[in-house]
This record gives structure tokens, sequence and C-alpha cells, in this order.
């Protein structure tokens, strides 16, 4: 008997977790226009708008600012491949899941990282990274997290580039969850690579990792000893295809239609502003933890590094934490986020990222959790 | 000033290129439903079925069958980054395009490519094939394109695995042109590592690559003596949250829109049935054929190994190969390939696969080529 297989129907969740954000339907509709090839003129067209709008997303005028075709896991890959070289030493600031990701990226290069550690949920310390600069004047780069999902906090990215660029230091930046939530200032803070994804605050579809190389990136990518271990994520190669000019010659087929979709949520963005989009998260996030307190809970991170678009909210004693997720998910179709790492069972997670980060959305998680906590 | 940015509305085009193909309706309405959480219950359930249609489109029980989230040269690399270690010898046979990747993936890897080259345009030869596997018994992995997208040509995976195996290798296969098009049996020839694309005969939109490893694969991964150079392509990781079992561990944020889209695709070709769908791809490659006879335009590629998916057609001597694509596409909204690599300049290529393999698509291409020619 041949197996049925029937069209799958997702459920209309909420999405506030650690994303994917929700999805604005303006977006959807634009990702399911029909298909064109990868190098059809029309297409290239909109690869340069692409690249237009992710410049003025990041505030930059870096030539090399693109999505790389995968997730923000192969965005982060992609910073370390090319920039990391064997034997080379890396300074990584480590306050979250993503911070050891990076580490973890730096030893796969064959090179050495250089932990500097602060708790779950509190600030990297500048303090310590200038020790850790001061100590290894070999070190070549300085790798943090902008906005850690995995806690909520926001490291001083100002503060940590400016150190790096002190002790002759190059800066590898996670803006995943910062890009369009809060500041992201390529340029003036002088970050040489980061990388982001589609899935937070640009609430398009997850699967796109925009990232951005400054000129002193690309002339160390050029000038590497050895070849970037990874093909497909080599910058020598990809340039090719998403460089300047005329010619665009074939690297890998783009996923057309998550390009469409990318460019729809960066053009959102762009009407309403980044500074507008910035305030919008702000005075939302403020909403939440007012209504959070007024029902009994308190946040995880200090509010002077608190993220507006990832809140991280302490468990109260004596509850369990996955049936009230399982409820909201259940009940109420509303998807909030789970601790991770060290902070598992700890806290929940609710974002408010982009196209989720609107009243009506704060009202309904604010509603739903005291139905579920009663 | 502002500058302003408009949606995008793609031409609608023909896509009878080397791929992507034409993407069925279907498929783009499924992918533009409501995102949900990569952790989501519904969407957990939605990734075994896939990975059970893909068993189905591969022929294999392999349980490590699932879309690395990114296009098919990520794909390769998965398979690369993962099987091969420093120091090993890799036979790669090599007759257009994506045999000359896989041996650059192998330098990537630090290890050893041993090159079996046959001109372009034909076949790998079995006997070039068993003098490198005789020459060199310390060849841990076969590599080899089933269906050269390059060129047409398809070469003898059978055969080629069954030496492999003879002399004790394993094997890795690039199928992205050919799986759903014409056979694939990974199971039957004992294949032990293979990748596909989506946007070839699965007529699912570009970005996503559907691997599948066989049980002596994953104990070689399991068994390796160095880290997987890729943390993003690691097989030991990915396996936490594809893999078998209830908990599904986050390792990266799937690309939730497109799995919908896979799935539809695989949806459709599970319905018509393979051998249905090999069959379709032959009939309409045969009209093809005769009706590009009937225009005098010759195919580059022998009968005895010509896919019927992929058509090289010879260009006709004092013809601007560039000049007819350009017309087709700008008068017919028509998108036929050009030539790639060696055959730049001297052949089209025009793809028929999938939901772009059928009457209507051969009539169009052959009225719309026979126009512009005259």
């Amino acid at each position: 008997m041949m197996t049925e297989y029937r069209p799958f129907v997702p459920p209309e969740r909420t999405l506030m977790g650690p994303g994917p954000s929700d999805v604005s339907p303006q977006v959807l509709n634009a990702m399911c226009r029909s298909t064109v090839g990868h190098l059809d003129p029309e297409f290239i067209k909109l690869m340069d708008d692409t690249k237009r709008l992710l410049q003025y997303a990041f505030q930059t005028a870096n030539p090399l600012t693109m999505p790389i075709s995968a997730p923000g896991s192969a965005g982060m890959e992609a910073c370390f491949v090319n920039l990391v070289e064997p034997g080379d030493k890396v300074i990584v600031c480590i306050n979250g899941v993503f911070g050891q990701r990076m580490a973890e990226n730096v030893v796969r290069c064959q090179a050495t990282p250089i932990l500097v550690e602060d708790p779950w949920g509190t600030q990297t310390d500048p303090d310590k990274v200038e020790q850790a600069l001061k100590a290894h004047p070999d070190a070549k780069i300085l790798a943090f997290v902008h906005a850690e999902t995995s806690t909520g906090v926001r490291n001083d990215a100002k503060a940590l580039c400016a150190l790096a660029r002190q002790y002759h230091c190059l800066t590898i930046m996670d803006a995943v969850t910062s890009l369009g939530g809060i500041e992201v200032d390529i340029d003036g803070w002088q970050v040489d690579a980061a990388y982001s994804g589609s899935q937070k605050c640009l609430s398009c579809v997850p699967g796109l990792s925009p990232v951005t190389f400054s000129q002193r990136a690309v002339e160390l990518i050029q000038n590497r000893k050895t070849p970037v271990q990874s093909w497909f994520l080599d910058m020598n190669l990809i340039v090719g295809y998403w460089g300047q000019g005329g010619k665009r010659a074939y690297h890998h087929t783009a996923p057309v239609n998550s390009i469409y979709a990318l460019y729809e949520s960066l053009r959102i963005l762009h009407a309403e502003g980044l500074a507008a989009s910035w305030q919008r998260h702000h005075r939302c996030h403020q909403k939440l933890v007012n209504g959070l307190a007024a029902i009994g809970l308190d946040m995880a991170v200090d509010e002077h590094y608190r993220l507006p678009q990832l809140n991280s909210v302490l468990v109260p004693e004596n509850i369990n934490e996955a049936e009230i997720r399982q409820r909201l998910l259940n009940e109420f179709n509303l998807e909030i986020g789970a601790g991770l790492g060290k902070l598992a069972g700890r806290v929940w997670r609710i974002g408010l990222m982009g196209y989720g980060c609107s009243d009506k959305n704060v009202d309904y998680c604010l509603s739903s959790l005291s139905t579920v906590m009663n």
C-alpha cells in the first residue's frame, strides 16, 4: 500500500521566541512570485538593490555587503573561514551560546581562541578584553556577539571595536539579532566583518545571512597565505557573483525566492527608517517589561544592557517552565522561547522582533501568559 | 532625498536552462504559508515526512537522509568535509565543471585528489577509473558526478559504484541534476554519500540540498581522527536536529518556508511516481531532440549517455549564441542556458526538468528557437 502524503498546512502561530519571528504577509507574498534564473538581468538588478538596502541596514559603504545563501551559522562561518588562518590567535568574548560557537569556529580553522568569559546574562567586560589584548599582542582578531540571543544581553560593540583598533586587531561582530532592532553602525564603529540573520528583526523567512566586510578585511582575505577552507563560503569566489561590475560569474545557484523575501523585508525597514524601527523596538519592550512586572515576572538581565528585541524573563520558583510554553503553544498558538545552554529551565525568552514587535503582540503575550500562569 | 525602492515583480519566465527550473505554482503556494518555529512540533512532523519522501526519491533506507539548509554546492561540501580527512586520497572523475569542483573540495580538505579525466561531453571511462583504483590502493573514496549539468552527460553510476566497492573505496555521488529525472538508486548501487539540489528535477525553489549517507559513511564520520572543518556542515551536529528520535536539539535555524516548498515538490514527485517521472523526462527529451533535428540542430552528446533533463545542443557555425539567448529572453521570456567552462560559446543547454519537463515547454522552446534562428 502506498503511503499518502497530505499538503502541509501550518498552524497560525504568533512567533515570540528567539526567532524566526513573525514574517510579514507582504514578505511571504513577495517570496512566492515566479522564480527567475539566478543570472537573469532582472534578478541581477534585484541583487544590486538588495546590496544597497543591506548597506543601509548595516550603516556601511562597504562594497562587499551581501547575503550568504544559508542561515546565520553559515554567515558566522563565512566570517571566520575567510579572515582566520591556521595558527592565528583570535580573542573571543563569551557570555552566551553564540560566543561559544565563535570559539568553536576558531578551533575548526586550526587557530587558537583566547577566551574572555563573563557570566551568562551579563555584559562582556571591556577591561577584561583590554587585558587579553595586552597579554596577546599577536592576536589578529577580536570576535564578539553584539546581541546575545541566548541571554538577551547587548554587548558594547562600540567600546569593543575601539579597543580592537587601539590594539591593531580586526573585529568580527555577530549582528544576527541586533540588525534592525537596535543601532548597528558598521562604519561608525569600524567593524571589519559582521553577519546577521534574515529571521530576526528583519522579519524575513529564515535561511539567509547578510554579511559585510570592510576594506581592511577584504585586503586580508585577498592576501591570505592559505586557501579558504570552505569552497562554498570563499569570498574570493562569491564576489565574482555578488560583486560590483557588469559581469556576474556563476558560483552557486542563489536562493532566488528567498532573495525576493529579503529584499521586501529590507524595503519595509527602509520605508520605516532605522531610527523609527529602533524606537518601536524600545517602546514595545518597555510596554512588555511593565506588563510582565504587573503579573509578577522579573527580567533576567540588567536594564542597562538589556536587548529590547530579546527579553529573558526569570521563571518563578515552583513553575514548570516547559508546561507553560506548551500551554501557550497549544491553547494560544503562541510561541515563546526556552532558555538555552546554561539558562535552560531558568528563563523564558520573549522575542519582539521586526514585524512581530507590535502592541498587538505584546498585549496578546501578556494576556496569554497571565491566563496560563493562573 | 531618500531613494525609493519599489516592490520587485519578476518577469514571468519559462525556465529551460540548467536550473533553476520552472517551479510549480503548487510549490510556490506551499512556500508562502505562515512561518512556524524550527522546533515547533508540527514542523518536526513535517521534517520527518520530508525525510521519508527524500528516502523515496533517493531509493534508500538510509536514516541519515535530509536536506542541507543551503544550495547544492554546500551539499557537495557537506559530503567532502565529513568524509575526507587531511592526507586522504580521493579519486575524482572529471568530465565537466562539477567534477572539477569536487577536486577543489578535496584540496580544501587538505587531501590529495587523484584525477581521472575524460573529455567534456563524453562519459567517465570505467576502465580508467579501475586503473586509478589499482594504482592507488590507499585511495579512500571514489567521487563522481552522476549527471554532469555542464555537459549533459550521464556517467555510469552503477558501474562506478561497483568498481569502488571492488577496490574497497567509499563513493560520493553528485546527484544534483539526476534526482527525479533519471534513475537514482542509492541502495541498489550502494552509494555511500550523495547530494542533490532542490532547483533541478524536483522543481522546488533553489536553496536546499538533499543529502543521504550510508551506514558505512556514518561510521566513518563518527570515527574521524580530526574534527569536521565546517561547524555548519558537521553531520555529527546536524544529526541532533534532523536525526531520528524524539528530542531535536537546536543546531541552526532551518529555512522553514523552503522546507514547506521542498516537501510539496517531493509530494508531487511521490504522487506521480519515480518511474513515471523518469519516463516523462525521457519522452519529452525525445520530442525535443526530434524537433531540434527538424530545425537543423544537433545534440552535443552521444545518445547512449545523454541526459534527458539537460540537453546540450551544438551552436551552428556563424551563429552568435549569446544573441539567440538574449532574443529568446527578451522576445519570448524564455531562458535557455549558455555553455559553461570548456563548452562556453559552443553549446546551448536546454533543461527539461521536473515541472518544466512538459509538452508545452518543448513546443514553446522549439517554436521560439525556430523563430529567432530564422
